[in-house]
């Protein structure tokens, strides 16, 4: 049997699951907070056309402003300076929105630091115990942090020193966007970068490695808890913004039950 | 070896190829006109955060305006008067947003008359020579309407008496939200009901019957003609917007080569 026939009698039997990682999206969904003098994007809001009366009797519909880098989303390479000259969302290989998951536990680490940095140590730990992280992979960043919600005191974290929130460090970024199964890097929190990252050298290092490297970012996901360490096929669907610099994306996983 | 494992070995190998369904977002992406007294939605606009300067040296992002139902984008129940108290986007249960692709081949119908419906006997020559449509399939027409491109005089066809593009009769949209296997209805136009469509009875049938028992629109798709009869499994992936009516979203198939 083909394995499309096979994946489609699994689906129908509920031996593989289809799951959504993405956070609803509502005027609610915390966005980004740069400091001054940096602008920020805007959230979710919506305006109705019609709503069953005189501009639509039969039908309602709602016209939607929100910025690219809004709630989940992906970062394309030319969100960043170092993939300035690299692709925007739109060009992005369909190839490189389907692969694999694997889930880097770091759980303990973001419960016991909101500050807590992703090492080079913990990605090399992680391929002695799982093995070479696949071709084509998604590398998704198990913090807990959605369990934290919509709240943005607790899912921004941000004090008067910025926000506080797990992420890579330096060296785990450059490991990640030199890695070549490595296709994009995922996580719980609203960027992918650590929330004390834009005074690292260099600043925001995911984002300058990464992107630099036509690798892809992808944030605010949730139920990562509902994965394996391996075995889930990952489902990355942004729109396709003709020059866009990112795109609030559906992210779904099929995992064997 | 389990099925996503097969599957992961299939795409690695390009004997699974994901195929994008999805017209690219941009300004010029054509909208649907209603007359008046009916209000319209937007298209897509977009407004720079910053682009490498003082308000964001480093990156470049945008914010987005555009319509639930812009460009290729999913209708919901809610969308219309007869699935009001059905389900908005966000609340789409993840396993009908994938499945199997079932299409059927309506271009030189659409070619020889842009009006033409499909009845409800080309459905049931589907079925007679291909077999019953597949459980949780998504019934896609294929009228070649996307080679038409962007140009708005092309694709939505209209003169003094309004749109003129194909789309399925009254009996037709009747039984294919009947259907207990048919999970959506996704077309190559601009909506899922013909050009025509408002003066029928109901107006707007395809948005009548199918939103009406919680069946799902899907429109201006594009590359239909990459996909076999059957076979293909789509990945349909609106933004989970709270509340919405429909939503953008990007269409992606896995399609054996
Ligand atoms: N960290 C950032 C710094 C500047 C602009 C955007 C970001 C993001 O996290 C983003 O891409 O959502
Ligand atoms: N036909 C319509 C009539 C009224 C409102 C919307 C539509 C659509 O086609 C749509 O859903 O894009």
């Amino acid at each position: 049997m083909h394995v499309l026939t096979e994946l489609g009698a699994a689906l129908a039997a509920g031996s593989v699951e289809v799951v959504d990682l993405t956070t609803p999206l509502t005027p609610e969904t915390p966005i980004l907070q740069l400091p001054a003098p940096f602008a920020n994007t805007v959230g979710l809001s919506m305006t109705p056309v019609s709503a069953f009366d005189d501009a639509g009797p039969g039908w309602a519909w709602n016209d939607l402003r929100l910025g690219e880098h809004a709630g989940t989303h992906l970062d394309a390479p030319s969100h960043w300076i170092t993939g300035r000259h690299g692709r925007s969302v739109d060009r992005i290989e369909p190839a490189r929105l389907v692969g694999p998951a694997a889930v880097v536990d770091f759980t303990a680490e973001a419960a016991a630091d909101a500050d807590a940095l992703l090492e080079l140590e913990h990605l090399e730990r992680w391929e002695a115990e799982h093995g070479r992280f696949p071709q084509n992979c998604w590398v998704l960043l198990r913090t807990g942090w959605s369990a934290r919600g919509e709240d943005p005191a607790r899912f921004l974290n941000a004090d008067e020193h910025g926000l506080h929130a797990p992420g890579p460090s330096v060296a785990a970024a450059q490991w990640l966007a030199a890695h070549p199964h490595v296709s994009g890097f995922g996580v719980e929190t609203v960027g992918i970068d650590a929330g004390v990252a834009g005074g690292f050298d260099p600043p925001f290092p995911a984002h300058h490695h990464l992107l630099g490297a036509d690798k892809y970012g992808l944030t605010s996901l949730r139920g990562l808890d509902r994965l394996p360490v391996l075995g889930a096929q990952l489902v990355v669907a942004p729109l396709p913004v003709v020059g866009g610099t990112g795109s609030p994306a559906r992210v779904l996983a099929l995992v064997e039950r």
